[in-house]
């Protein structure tokens, strides 16, 4: 039998030639792969039929917008993902979700191999294979772009010569990747640290410094999970689409940052994620009403380990599954309504209530019914400097 | 001889009139020390009077701006010292450097009691108490306020009923802090988590939402120190104080949240950091293009640590000294130029140079110059992912 | 009605003496509860009478061993938990369960007070009155050696006066508690720190240094619980009293450090927990080969988290029920046997075998099968290597 | 100019062999560097000329002794360096070292690659050319072992052909690296994990079982690092030197484990470290006398990561050079004796003194002299535990 590739198919030029390409270069079927993660752009059906006309023996699609919401953005929220405090990994979200498919197109179709379009200097293909490892192990990968140096220019001449129904005159100078969590550029211009985006860059939020009205939103959270806006209840693909819409429209959510890939490179980012902002911004607040201090102290190094752990690629990997574990203990209580206006680049809370709130008025009122018993203070304070005040006398004896 | 009382003395109402209390509460001498950290308002020459003219027996007043720009704030600008993600530490900062001028005093004037206005709920008492603990174990506290109940009202009839030279008509509804690196603001309609601050609240920022030219600076650092602004060299009061005039009159470093407490209660806290919201930004995103990889993972873990220890009061500590220590280190080459938009409550980075960057457009490039050999990256995937690979198997084989 | 303390009761003169000195103080009735967590010693009967005896107007005694292994021993065992790398834990678990059945004592005999006998030094009073107060606040703590400086000669000399019947004779120079885990000591020479331990501190231990024969054990592991010794089932309680046994009778487990108590002092400690050390030796080497890496790096952070917690009496509280998730879904897969050498004080692993090994023969091996492709190692070592090698470079340039 | 390789050169049949062999394969001159690093075995002199016997144009030995034990040992013990909390990094230490020497032989000879005896699939080809990326980025690895499956079988071939004047006979069934810090050995039947080690394996240590005296040893610490031993003040390779010796004839530091590589797979290790093993516990005692809690909470988190950052090969890093910052300052005070009773397999702490401690036996008492003041404790009891309260509040209100 022949060997089959599956490939994950954008519908796009690269992926589009890398068809026969790849169908020529290893002597196996193609088999194409699409996965709608919220990105937008064609009709499913479109690209499902264009990878049959390049030549793929079957051509799958899959609409997995409400799966990627549930089950890689909202964790990713409950985690408060923020790599290197800013990125909320809106690629490193979606490879793991697209390897899943992969591998079952593997399954489905006898595929032996899987083929990535990533080049050898990203993040990404170490997201793609060791999801598939994990998935898989018994999976091949190709990687064109990596392994043969399959680039844009070769692309296009091997479309031109096999005469494949692709356009390939149209040209952005932007590498970008978006899905509903965000949007993420890379361009020649920006390779200068120095230089500053320009607007066209941008596609998900409107420039924030243009006058108009600010926008109230209301966010219901259930157990760490937003469940409503303004008291309409959604699913959580709905809401973070609304959000990136009314958010977006105020220009909230740009990124433009130095990060450290794991390859080992620092390289430059623009990102836009409006509705992600959005959410994380609202859901820390939360947190800070409704979660016990200790527990919020050690839930940042938790949340930074599972923004390092999911950026590195290792979504499916036996620490992620007990991070995982951690956080969902901890949202149990975080639930309530946070209120925010959107408004200039900003997404500022204005206010929080809470059933399980741990904020006691009567604790921490300074005015009428305060029932904090203050001559507690002083053993407390006493006993717990006691040992900074030990090794300080020490200190000053030994000189 | 008489005992004395050094007091921390503000000027206004609460601590002037504590002075002939604490007189007739201890039958101690009170020894006024007010210490400037950039908190603005009146004259200090005007403060020590009114303490004499109170009954001090002497009354000291420390011009602490550069002191504590250099020696408190700028540790805080390269540890990124943000308490719960959010919160600068401005008076986490200050009481420490008050404590040690009243220390000093002590020595000075022979005291051997020391005086703060501090109530048994907030953190501050254990600032004062654990920092004097740490400099001078020997001193003991008073704390009016708490172990007296010395309220406001308390003060204006004791001032009144004492004809103290002080005006007691005077009468904000805000309880507020206020220095160099920023301005706290509690108050009643606040204490309801659910409404939103009044733009009357603020004063260290104009409205962000008005509509106003945007204001660009270029911020140089050394070291992790800022030391240039718009290529002025200026010390770091200097820089703190002209940052907070221009990111304040745009609106930027607004903080609304409910905190955690040392004492064990959460609270709801307002906040104005114009200038240090800034820094931090800048100096965030420069150690994104100096600082190596692995040290900027550990780094969060130790500027996390470091902010909660300072929040709790424990400046003066052992941990504080090594966190520094290791701090230092890895600021050596954190030089360079940072470029930032100022607008419409948002500092906003647009650029960044440094002969110390580790950010190389020759690896990072996808265009001409690419000087990475994309060869080895299939190695560098399948050894990195290979425990997780095994477990996966591992967890396949055993269902 | 009359109000009543339940008080939690050893059977010993202290807390005999304390039944009818707290009636007088307090004017409340007193309920015993004493629960045995396999600390040995007088019949439970025996003791139950004695509080009846001793005026008490309800006296509960509970056996909870097999509840204090399962529910308590067992979780510590999980998270490796030793405090300070060596203190096993022992009365830190067992001040929770004993708070546990005061707590639901008070509910069946209408107790509006708990009593224990803790001073106002050590950590057990915090590990009480925290484990307390989460589990009812509303109760309210007397704790008379602290709140009445209740000493042992006023409880001698009261309960001479009352005419108790107690043994006021017997005198121990060493202040202990022991129970399932394991036995703690303190006592004046120790105070002493460069005193060495006499061999009559230790009970639970034989010296290690006498000749004997090694006794050889295999325990089986099942998601990180022990469940058989040398191949016979049994339950939690009857593996961990069997191997403080065969363990203890070759000196296993012998600890003695200077130790940093949760008030803020350091103390003198001596231990013995023959079987804890022998369980925990057998468990850390099973996560060793069943453990992927990652995870196994970040549990060490994770067990030193929950070490100090325990050891700091917050056993109910939201952190530890989320550091437990994590370990519990980290477990899973922790079964298999480990076979270790018991003899002259070292518990010492010579085997390992598990369904569910990490450990790869065809990886590992130098031999003929080896399976690992050294090709792919060039690769990983320069992408591995290259942050820091970049950084080295720049730290040349710059000198 | 001829290229010429520098070799790590071990006197032994493989790099002997290996210097004929890279000068063929690679048509350079061969520089043989031999590093001292207290493995013992042959006289330097004796190797030197053989490496210019088997063909090397130049021939360096180095006695680097004091410098390992002074520059690598020392920071490890300061770290308490225990990589999964049990091995104590013997050949992680000396890589670093003897790359050091290599990159300098390659400046003073002309040398553009460097060779070592690694395969590619330990840790120490990371070590190697990790450290070697960073002292100079602009050296060439060759690895023969790695790259050209360079075997001992070939070896002992190519000698024979070749006529070098090695003894190919000799045939240890072991694979052994020692150093002054301790000797790691390798095997066939260790490669089953459920083998014992036999009795055979081991060279630095005694049977622990056999009968013998015990050995008592007072090691005086000056912050942090061991300068006298029984009152002889000594070099730090003297020091371990002679705890080799003497733990050694106790069977104190033999350890056996699974252990996670940074090439991604799990090996058996046995390993001995009787010096080592010894200081480590001795300097961890010290530390609990005369480090403050917080300080020594945070320093187990440094410590882990640098053991692990140092097992991985990372010497010389930036994170390294931070995390040693963090340590430094912290082991100012960690000075004074301990006493150690070494017998049966056993290194026992039994007393402890300091001019630096922070043991205050007026606070720890129980007896007269008492100077804690336990009515602080009960302010402290609540506060401490108020969060998890109001958390267990809110807990039991929503059910």
């Amino acid at each position: 039998m022949t060997d089959r590739v599956v490939l994950a198919y954008s519908g796009g030029l690269d992926t589009s030639a890398a068809i026969p390409f790849l169908a020529e270069k290893t002597g196996a079927e193609v088999v194409a792969v699409a996965v709608d993660v919220g990105q937008g752009g064609e009709d499913l059906e479109v690209i499902r039929t264009r990878a049959l006309d390049c030549g793929a023996v079957e051509s799958v699609v899959v609409d997995a917008r409400e799966e990627f919401a549930a089950d890689f953005c909202m964790p990713a929220l409950r985690a408060d993902a923020l790599y290197m405090d800013r990125y909320p990994l809106l690629s490193a979200l979606s490879r793991p979700l697209i390897a899943k498919h992969l591998a079952a197109a593997a399954v489905e179709f006898g595929g032996t191999h899987v083929a990535h379009g990533c080049t050898g200097k990203g993040n990404d293909q170490v997201r793609f294979e060791a999801s598939l490892a994990a998935l898989n192990p018994s999976l091949k990968v190709v990687a064109p772009a990596r392994d043969y140096a399959w680039t844009r220019d070769k692309a296009i001449a091997f479309a031109a010569e096999k005469g494949l129904p692709i356009d390939t005159t149209k040209k952005s100078p932007y590498s970008i990747d978006q899905n509903l969590w965000g949007r993420a550029v890379e361009t020649g211009f920006l390779e200068d640290i120095w230089n500053a985006p320009t607007e066209d860059v941008y596609s998900y939020t409107a420039d924030p410094a243009l006058p108009r009205e600010p926008d109230e939103v209301v966010i219901t959270f259930e157990s760490g999970l937003p469940v409503a806006l303004d008291g309409r209840r959604l699913t959580p693909f709905q809401i973070v689409a609304e959000l990136n819409e009314r958010a977006g429209a105020q220009g909230v959510g740009r990124i433009d940052m130095v990060e450290d890939r794991l390859v080992g490179i620092k390289s430059r980012e623009v990102y836009e994620a409006p509705g992600a902002t959005t959410l994380i911004t609202a859901h820390m607040e939360l947190e800070n009403v409704t979660v016990e201090r200790d527990l919020a102290r050690f839930k940042r190094t938790v949340d930074q380990r599972w923004s390092e752990l999911v950026y590195d690629g290792l979504w499916f990997s036996p620490l992620k599954r007990a991070l995982d574990a951690f956080i969902d203990t901890g949202q149990r209580h975080v639930s309530g309504d946070i209120r925010m206006t959107l408004h200039g680049g900003r997404a500022v809370v204005t206010g929080r209530r809470s059933e399980a709130s741990l904020y006691d008025f009567n604790l921490a009122t300074y005015d009428t019914g305060d029932s904090f018993d203050q001559s507690l203070a002083k053993g407390f304070v006493e006993l717990f400097s006691l040992p900074s005040k030990i090794a300080s006398s020490r200190d000053a004896r030994l000189g």
